[in-house]
């Protein structure tokens, strides 16, 4: 079970639940049982599969402008000039992105710093887009900088450290803290219990 | 969260996460960070992956003999003289075969029927391979056949069944203790599968 491979496959079979069991999420077990699936339903499944990744191999890029992924040099959102409401939302990376867009509330633009400052692994602004970032404040009049990191240690420096770049030149915000929708109080850390307490609202 | 689609993401990129989340062990979540991990490096990850798919659907077949997976018209199992002992281990699914491979105690060959009877999907031994075993029995001169069925109802049943063919024709016997009730062998780890074949008992 643990790291054994399939002896009888063939070795291009083989080859393929190896790089199948790389992806995240994926394992030896659960790459071996995707790979059956394909190949047990290979013309319907398998070779259009193929060709969809070839597709996106060969289109794929990151926006010029604000780092989402996409087919195009400057992706759908930048490209919308009824997005251009000088509000720019940063966040981590395109998974956060596609995250925000799902909820639909946020009408402004986007700017994926492609991680975060980290001391402990020599990460910092000049390796993230934070410098981008400076430049499209200037010429996009932008107003309002929404931080929308994770709420980790190294999120909230890396937001920590734009705040204090922006100081004064544009409107900067945070995600709120609390307690999720339909979130039950006895399945919340202490942290988010803190700080949806020092945030309450009067009602 | 749940089944919402990345808006901002073009459509040929929507289309192959929409893929990746049909596959067993992986959902809508699960594929945007496959993908994602995929696009992010798509020189050294993607393209390759395709290639590899594109290979497999071009050259995967199904052993004419037993029913394996592999490039050839015959497995290598069947081709190798060596492994022409006399023993037929039979199988439901190609999964199961690696499971049994895996363990590496059996020397002889396989029967992959490629599912189990059962009266509720109107599934007959016509269905399954399992008049191809018969023929096997007589050709390859086979004096054991190993019913290496699933614990499961519908898998006992054919075993019954296939006993039931085979009686007095060939010594038959099962996998012993170590299957867990309800079990799959897939799941199995390889010392449960080796203890369960060196205990097998006659029927």
């Amino acid at each position: 079970m643990i790291g054994a491979r399939p002896v009888s496959s063939t070795s291009e079979i083989e080859t393929l639940i190896e790089m199948m069991a790389r992806l995240p999420g994926l394992g030896p077990r659960s790459a071996r049982r995707a790979v059956l699936h394909l190949i047990r339903k290979r013309a319907l499944l398998l070779a259009p599969l193929a060709d969809q990744m070839a597709r996106v191999a060969a289109s794929a890029r990151e926006c010029l402008n604000c780092g989402n992924v996409g087919t195009a040099e400057i992706c759908p959102i930048c490209a919308d000039e009824a997005r251009a409401n000088g509000e720019i939302c940063v966040v981590e990376d395109v998974a956060d992105l596609w995250a925000m867009e799902r909820s639909g509330q946020f009408k402004g633009r986007y700017h994926v710093l492609g991680g975060t400052l980290s001391a402990l692994d020599s990460v910092g602004p000049e390796d993230l887009s934070i410098p981008r970032l400076m430049d499209r404040v200037e010429s996009e009049g932008v107003t309002e900088v929404i931080l929308a990191l994770n709420a980790t240690v190294d999120g909230q420096t890396t937001a920590h450290y734009i705040a204090d770049q922006l100081e004064g030149r544009v409107r900067l915000s945070s995600l709120a803290q609390g307690v999720p929708i339909g979130g039950e109080l006895d399945y919340l850390d202490d942290g988010t219990i803190t700080a949806a307490l020092r945030a309450r609202k009067a009602l």
